[in-house]
Order: structure tokens, then sequence, then C-alpha cells
């Protein structure tokens, strides 16, 4: 049997983890054959292919990134999309593929499989919005990195001279920032799921300096004001309507700063929440995602992801996963009320 | 209603974290007072109770360690403990207990509860092996660590000139050792749940050199060989039959070492797995731990523990948690096969 | 004898671990009296004085921040300035003081000893740009930050999609920006020292896409571009001219978009960078300087700064030390050429 | 022009950066060729030499270990040795050779420069023992862990419940011993240089108990108590007539607490020290080391050493470095008097 793999989507760190225990477990108890799909989806459009075994996959696991490329590429928004994936697998003699990826890799998975293409899902999200799984591995490292940010803030939380704020990953959803918050000790958590009032924000902020300590704000890159709150001259939306470039959380921090008198800093942290070695966590996670996935592949259980439920590893509907995505519900949210302000 | 809060048993990344959100609930939420008890059981049999309110745990979430101190001492072990317990915090007018311990100490919970003193107990172990909770907090700072040593001697490793033996914590559980070897990239684990044959090491050994790469042995600190493959001379055992202080990782490296002809070099970890700051993992589950036992002394509902299951925290009976310890089972240790030797 | 010890100016890591040895070797080797100084030169002003012995400084070392609180006030620019400062050194019976702080500290300092006060001067800044010492406390620190946030991102960077900007601390000098970016492998490495060329920035960007690895640049908060290169609509600069809260990482970041038609992004690090625990090389400078600051005391060498030259700790004169800033000179800058692009 | 690179002795972080700003200021600034001799003086021996271009050298900076191999190996052991170091460098029409290494690399060096061999040392020692430089790389990090180490310990101490021991690196001299113990703030810093009274240790640590506080001993590996100290049965010493395997440090845990009566517990760091990504200074420190290395090449300044002196890189003869141990010397060892006990 010969199977391929891809990674699609952004980076995560993990997902070398994934590949190296797909082919380890593939080749070495079920002698499968393997080849690696370039750039995602792109790799099987343009026939991109090349030969994956155990060397290739040697001291890759607590490397970021992926060997083998990613992209972006949706197969269905390509003309003869579908027909070119069939030709690339079969031409190559692939049985099946394992496809690592979050919402979108993963939806292009599920219809490929609807069209008979085997095919198992291995669920990859830094943001932690895939439904279906407790949690996707890439988050816990993301959630470190935030924290121990957070954690450095506070030095300088205690002179008590000036507010801090922290943008953290999260479009649409606010896992990152609730669990960093939480977990860095922040006053002010602000979350895509629930637009703030910038008024209420700065009252938690005055009140904070009250007690001699100065406020550490995280923010999600994703989380909005109430409507008619954000106003920003000249400077552009970007498709899902949220501020482009400069940010929420520079945002945050000039509205902070010319309500409460009070100066206020951002730290961004950006693109590195999603680089470098993955946590513990996130290897063992992945590692053993790695290896049901090809477990899954053996016994012909195509159509379906594998996902964390607990401590144990199941299998879910690819189709279920992806429906919708996973958000941090009011009552998760509420459970840390103590926290804040 | 007034509260005791007490810490037992041995050092644990996340204590504080948990005395943290008992106090903020308790006092914000539900207008509880608070006391805190020194040195554990201890403080209650020896009448040592100190005032505890938010500014005591103002700044304590990375803080490794108890700020209320700790014991290994067992009120039933002392003539008329129960009665001390019973007068000390009748003294204090203390109404219920937040327990926060691992077996032993949720095991002389257990049988105050049943003699009628209100508490509610907190999971605690760095090993992992308290049953009724998928995880307990502490376990994932100790994992993280001994992760990060095994990837450094990946360096020395390269150069396969010697063998590298990594003694973690784990006296009758093998969590730790697993986990780490696996994040880790180990050919080696070694837990105390499956004696091992010291012949068989060394053969792994000497493959693993054949392919120009040095092994890793992961060995936890309760592993032991099969019977009658220990020989040490002059060296005493402790209590549970283990070889003491100079350790199994020293003992594995001086075999290694003569059987194979190859050097080989150890790495104690020792208490750095316990001390420092949790991780971000370890601190959000201790504050959750905490929210959920303050809720249950809120609810009356006592006797029980707080414990993880998959994303939520549910309580279950203190007896049941503290019945057994949670072992590595054989499916588990066999699901990753494919990375040994 | 009695010292008194004050911190001035921004935070920095090392600060505690001065406090500590001053206090230390003073109490147990000169059985001198110890105060400490609130909030820098404002607790001389406002009479703000408060025990310091051994007790105070136990378990300060590993900690970020002061344990005195600092401010940035200048005593010089308060009516009666000089008359207060020495009244209260006088009602507090203080014989000499130890002064921590950098340019704007140490600057007043100098003129409170040209009249007449008992003062030896400890260098301190996180930018390094203090001149008569090889390096200060608390750059060690920054640099390995932000060379941390560099690695992650080559994560990203071999995906070559998009450009990454890192903006680091160095308002008036690039010595932060030229450690980081050299330990870190940046591309371009931006200082104020060196006004830059925003379209050869973007010609090495574009040349560096094309060996399928994307740029990361580094740039120093105070980096500037040629004269007319900066538009910046609607944006306030401040006293310095530099541009203000959205940043000149920002500015890099949509200018390179602009030009190069790649996808350009940016971290910006902020007060991470001066926060949490120092590290090692930062505490043993730090301490030592506070071993020899009060060794000067001692000897009655008053009006002298202790300094870092190569391997041992000499004493210049304070006037020396804060006549001008130490900024990144053209040959070291050009000594890194084949790094560059 | 043609220039081998080699790398001698022990692992070391920053090995790899001298090779890459080696290569890279040497092909693109003097457009030399370039060799890669393996495994150190062995490579020559045998004539295992590999090319060596940019994009051999792309990515290794953060790396550990050392891309070209090391050994041990002295040519003047080896019968014809000189003859056969000749003959393969004439083979490959080297004209001249950097040698990175330790003492007996260097001094097998020294010994070639003087048979007509052109060469440009670089010094490398974790344990910063080489004279004539006022740092080598690597120290740093080995610093930086140990310290780390000592940080996690005091979590422990504060239960004040049991000795301390780490045992680190440096068979013959105290610096990471001195460094580490300082910046951790240990109690009891024992170094080769100065043989210890175990008496007066177990008097330290007694006194230390009696503040509450457990005491943290630092130990490096060669260090030794006062003759007729040391009685160990049944256990090897090694070629220095230290103890073997289970370490002073072990030995010095089951003295303390034989004579105490107090808990003591080992870690031993061992090859952790010395692998993983160097330090931002040892990155920063190795580049420079790299490029003026080759800068010594081009100008045809053969037999001599790079060094560091204050913030200078500089030149020094080979046989100078070489000459003898640079230990720690008693005045630095004693200016920390005031944090002993």
């Amino acid at each position: 049997m010969r199977v391929g793999v891809l990674t699609g989507g952004g980076d995560c760190p993990g997902l070398n983890a994934v590949i190296r225990s797909v082919v380890r477990k593939g080749v070495q108890e079920y002698a499968f054959d393997f080849v690696g799909v370039r750039d995602g989806w792109l790799g099987l459009l343009k026939n991109d292919v090349v030969p994956l075994d155990i060397s290739s996959v040697r001291g890759i696991l607590p490397r970021g990134g992926t060997i083998l490329g990613s992209s972006r590429t949706n197969p269905f928004k390509h003309e003869d999309g579908l027909q070119r994936v069939q030709d690339t697998l079969a031409s190559h003699e692939v049985d099946a593929l394992v496809v690592i990826g979050g919402e979108d890799t993963l939806g292009a998975a599920t219809e490929l499989s609807r069209h008979g293409i085997n095919l198992v899902g291995v669920p990859k999200t830094i943001d932690n919005d895939v439904s279906g799984t407790d949690y996707t591995f890439g988050f816990d490292t993301a959630v470190g990195i935030a924290t121990e940010a957070i954690d450095r803030l506070h030095t300088t939380a205690e002179s008590h001279m000036r507010a801090l704020v922290v943008e953290v990953m999260g479009r649409h959803s606010g896992w990152i920032a609730l669990h960093a918050g939480i977990a860095g000790g922040a006053n002010v958590i602000l979350i895509p799921e629930r637009p703030f009032d910038i008024d209420q924000v700065c009252e938690l902020v005055k009140r904070r300096f009250e007690i001699n300590y100065a406020p550490i704000v995280v923010v999600a890159e994703g989380a909005v004001p109430k409507a008619g709150q954000l106003m920003v001259k000249d400077q552009s939306l970007d498709e899902f309507g949220h501020v482009r470039l400069s940010g929420i959380g520079e945002w945050l921090a000039q509205e902070i700063s010319a309500r409460t008198r009070k100066d206020a800093r951002t730290t961004v942290l950006g693109h590195i929440q999603r680089g470098g070695t993955p946590s513990a966590f996130d290897r063992w996670l992945a590692t053993r995602f790695g290896l049901h996935a090809i477990d899954a592949v053996k016994e012909g259980d195509f159509g379906r992801m594998v996902a964390l439920r607990g401590t144990r590893i199941v299998r879910v509907p690819l189709a279920d996963a992806t429906a919708q995505n996973k958000v941090v519900d009011r009552s998760l949210y509420e459970e840390f009320e103590a926290f804040y302000g």
C-alpha cells in the first residue's frame, strides 16, 4: 500500500511530529510505502510529489514548520481541480492520503472524500477552533509563548506607570487570549466572541491603577469593540472587517491612553506564536494523532478525522469536524469572572 | 462562612494558583472568609493557622512551591490526631476545608470526611498517578523540563560517541518518563510498570549506535530490572526496595558501559522537575480546580474531589480517587512501539 | 556608617541583584546600616525612605523590576530640589548614596556630587548606551529575548510567503538590534545610528525571496528612514521626532508590502524585553557592580561609577560616563556585512 | 585560495556559528574556496574531507553540535601523523586551516604550525579555561542552563526540608560552578581550584537550615575534598584521580545526609549543559571569532588564535594560549564571600 502525506494552511508547531509518526509506524508496523505531497493541495494540482521514508523523518520531531511545505490552495477553486488531484494520485499509485490541516484544508478533504478519494484527516490549528477535538496541537505552544510574554510584563506592571496591552492570535476565536490571559494573570481579556465596550475596559483599567498595579490587557487579534466604537481614520479594514495591519492592540493602547490619561504600550506577538519548537504537550498529541491516523488508513476507515477526547484518541466523521468553528462559549468565559478587573 | 485551605505532600508547580483562585472567587463572589493552615495537616495538629485574604494571594500565580508550606504529616498517625484537628477547626470557626494534596493527603482527607469534617479535595501530584482525573497540575511542567533536557542531549547523541541516560521522576508510575521520552524522541523508555531486561536494553543500545546516532535512554526513578539482574554491592535499598541515592540511572549507565563497551553518561534531573514556575497548562488547570473546589464548598458538596475529564472539571467521590494509583497501562505503552529502539 | 540606595529610570533586569549585593556585603563585611530610597530621586524630594537590611533583600536576585520603586524625576527640575535632597539625607543621617540608574539618573548624580553629596554610581540601561563600561546589565537579557523571538520567526521564514519585521528597543542606539539581529541570523538590521534607505531595504527583501527564504528585518524603535522617505499621515511624532505609537516596525511592514507586493508582518516586542528574570550574565554583572560599589563607598571614593572593562570591574569618573551616549560605531556595524541581505 | 575548516574536542554550542561566519565572509568578501575536514584531526589522518560552501552553512547558526563532526584524535599520537596531515592538505590543495578547538586541539595546532602548516586557531571550551581570551563561546550557554536549574531548586529550598546539591561541569576549573552559583544564589560553591573541607561544608549547611531555608550546594565535577576526606569503597577513580561515574555530587549528598541528619538530593546536569541552541551571547562571540579568523587567513597571519579582550577581538600567539589552563584565581573567588554560607 502506498500512502501520501500532505500539510495545508498556516504554520503550526507539531506538523513534523505528525509526519514522523505516520511514516515511522506505517513503515515499521504495516510495511507501507510513502510519498510526500509538496505545499498542500498545490502539490496534487502540480504533481509535485517526493519520496518519503524513515530517513526523511529523522530528527524532525522538535522542529517547527513542515518539511513538506504548505499552501492555502483549495483544489476546488482551480479548473479541473478534482481531476488533476485524481490524476496525480493515480500516476504515483497512491492508495490513500493522510491530510493534516485546519478548517479549509479539511473542508477540501471532506469534499474529495465524497468524490471517492481515500483519506484520513488530522486536525491542525494554532487557534484551537476546530470542532470535534478537545485540543489541536500547536495551541499549547502558542499559549505558552503568550503566557511567558505576559509574565514578563508583570515586572513593568508593578511600577504602575503604564497600561500594557498584548495582542495575541485568534481571528475568529479567543482560545489563545483566554488561556494565556488566565495563565498569565491578565486583568482584561478581550475575545472575538464578545464585542467589548471600550468605556468598560477603561473603567477596569482605571480601577486597577488605584491598587497601585498597572493593568495587563490581553486582546485577540480578532476582537472588536461594540458597534460604533471603532473609529479609525485612513485605515483599511481587512476582508473580515477587522482593523488591518496597525491592529486592534495598537488601537486599544491609543484609546486607553486618550481616555485614562495614562501611558499605554503594546506588545504584538505576531508570528512568534506559531514558530519554533513545539511544546512537550503538542509533540505528544501530534505524535499520537499520527499513529492513530495511520491505523485508520490500515483499517480502511476513510473520511474520518482523528481527534482528542480526554486522554483518548478517537475518530470522528470529517464532515462533523468542519461543519463549524469551535468558539469559546459564554459559560467558560464567565467561569473566570473573579479575575477580570 | 469561613474556609480553611491547606496544601500537603511534596512540592508541585501550581499549588499557589489553586490557593489564589479559591480565595479570589470565595471572597469576591461568595463573600467567604479564609484562613490558611500552615504545613499541611501539621498546622491543624499544632493549631498553626494564618489569615488569608485577597492581598495574600496577589502575585503568587507564577510562583512555584506553596505560600502555606507543606508537610507529609498524617493526622491519624498522631495521638488524638482527629481530636486535635477538630479542636483547631472549632477554635478558628472554620466551616469547611479545601485540601490540596496527593494520595496520602487526600487519603487522610477521605478519613476525616468520614468523621464529619466538611472538606473538598483538589488532586495534586507531579507524577500524574492520582485516579479519577485525566491529569493533575505540575505534571505538564515536569514533562516540559524533562523534554527540554532530552532535546539538549540530541546534540551529543549526533556525535554517536556515548549512550545518554536521563533519570526522571516517577517512583511508582512512568507517566513522566513516557510523556517526556516520546516528546523528546528517546529510544528506550523504562517505567516502573514494566520491569526491564537489561540484556534487551543493551541490544537496543547497540543497534542504535549502528545507525550512527547514540541512544537516549529515559528511565523513571522507580523503574527496576527483571528479578535477579540488579546487583549492587554495598548499596542500601529504600523502603520500596529500590536502589537508593546513587540511582537507577547511574546503575544503567554502568551496566550499558560494561556490556556494550561504549561510554555512557547520566543526567539526573532530580528536584528541578518540581520547582520553578508552572507551565501555562498547569496554571490553567490549577486555577480551574480552585474555582470549582470553592463552588463545591458553596454548594455544600463535601467529601468530593475536583477532577479533569476532557475539557470539563467534574467532581468525584474522594474515596474513589484515593483507592488506587493510576498507572501507565500496557496498551498506552505499546501505542508507541514504533519509536522504541 | 549609613548608606542609602536608590534606583532611577526605567525597568531593567538586574536592579534587584545590585541592591542585594550592596546590602549583603555592606552589612556582613563592613557593618554598614542601610536605608532604601523609594522611587528614585522622588523619594529624596518627598522624604520617602524605608529601612533596608539583609532580610529585605532575600530572594530578590532572580526577580525583575526593583524592590525600591523607580521614577524619572530629576531633582534639579524641582524647586529647592538640591536643598530637599540634602535635608532628607540629613534627617536620616545618610552618609553616602549608591545611585543605580541610566544617563538621566547618573546625570543628576554627577551634579549632586559636585554639590558635595557622597555618592557612587552604578550604570543601568537596557540599551547598553552608557559610556565608560563595556556592558550594562539588562542588555544581555533583552538581547536574549529578542533573539529567541527571531529564532521562532525562522520557521515562518522557511515557508517564504511573507517578510517578517521585528521591532526591538533602542531609541537612540542600535545595540539590541545589532546583537539580536546577528545572533538571530536576520538579513536586514536597521539602527538609529544609520538612517536607512527604504528602497535598498526593499531590494534586499526581494533578493531574499529569490532564494526561497523570507527575509527577517530587525529594526530598532529609534531607526529612521533617510530624509524625505517617511510619510505618515495623521500620525503624531514624539519629542524626538520619531513616529509615535504605531511604530517604525509597522511602517516598515506597510512599505515593504506596498513596494514588493509580498505580505509583511510585524512583531513588536515592547516591554517584554525589559521584564522578567535577568539572564545569568546580567545577574553576575549586576552582583559584581554592587560589590564594587560598596567597596568604593567603604574607601570613600565618591563621584565615581563602577564599570566593566573586560572581565574586571573598574571605577570611572561619573562625569565621563554621562558626557555622551555610547553608540554603535561604523566599524562594528560593518564587521557583519557578510550577513546583511 | 582554498581553506579547510575543522572542529576538534567535545561538543560546544557555537561551533556551527563559527563555521558559518568563516565560510560566509570567506566566500563573499574574499572569494575563497572551502573544504570541511570531518571529525577533527582524524579527517586529516584519514583523508576525510568534504566540500563546504554557503549552502552548507545555511540555517546552522542556532544549532548545537558541529556539522563537521569532531574527535579527540591527536595527529602526533599516530604513526606518520604529520606526514599524513600534510599529504591530505596537499591532495586537496588546501592553503590554510581554520582550527576550532580546545586545549588539546589547539595544542596539536601549535605543533603543526611549527612544522609549517598555515593555520589560525579559534578557542573553544565550555569550561572557559583557555588562556588568552576573556571568554570562550559555549560557556555562557552552560552557565545559563545551570543557573536555570538552580533557580528551580529554590522552590524546594523554601520548604527547608532537604539540602540540594547540583553537580555542574568543570573537571579542572570552576568557572561554570562559580558563575552559575553566584547567578543562582547558591550558598556553597565548590571548585577544583580549592579542595574543600567537608566538615566546613556541613557547618554551612546546618547554619542555612537555621534560617528556615535549605542550602543549595553547587559543585564542579572536578572539585575534591581535602586530602583524606574522600572515602569511597568499591569505586574506581578516573585517570585524574576523581571519583568516577557516581560522582562528587552524589558523594556530597551522602556525606551531608550522614553528617547533618538532613535529607540531601542531587541533580547531575551532565551533557545537557553542552547541548542545544547557543545563547545569544555565544552566537555573537562565535560569529565574531569566525569573521576575525578568516581575516587573519586573508592577511596570512598564521600561528595565531583569535581571542576576546573586552569588546574587541584580538589575535594572540597560539603557543601562549595553550601554555596553561586558565583557572579561577583566589581573588575572584573571594570577591563573593558575602554570599557563601
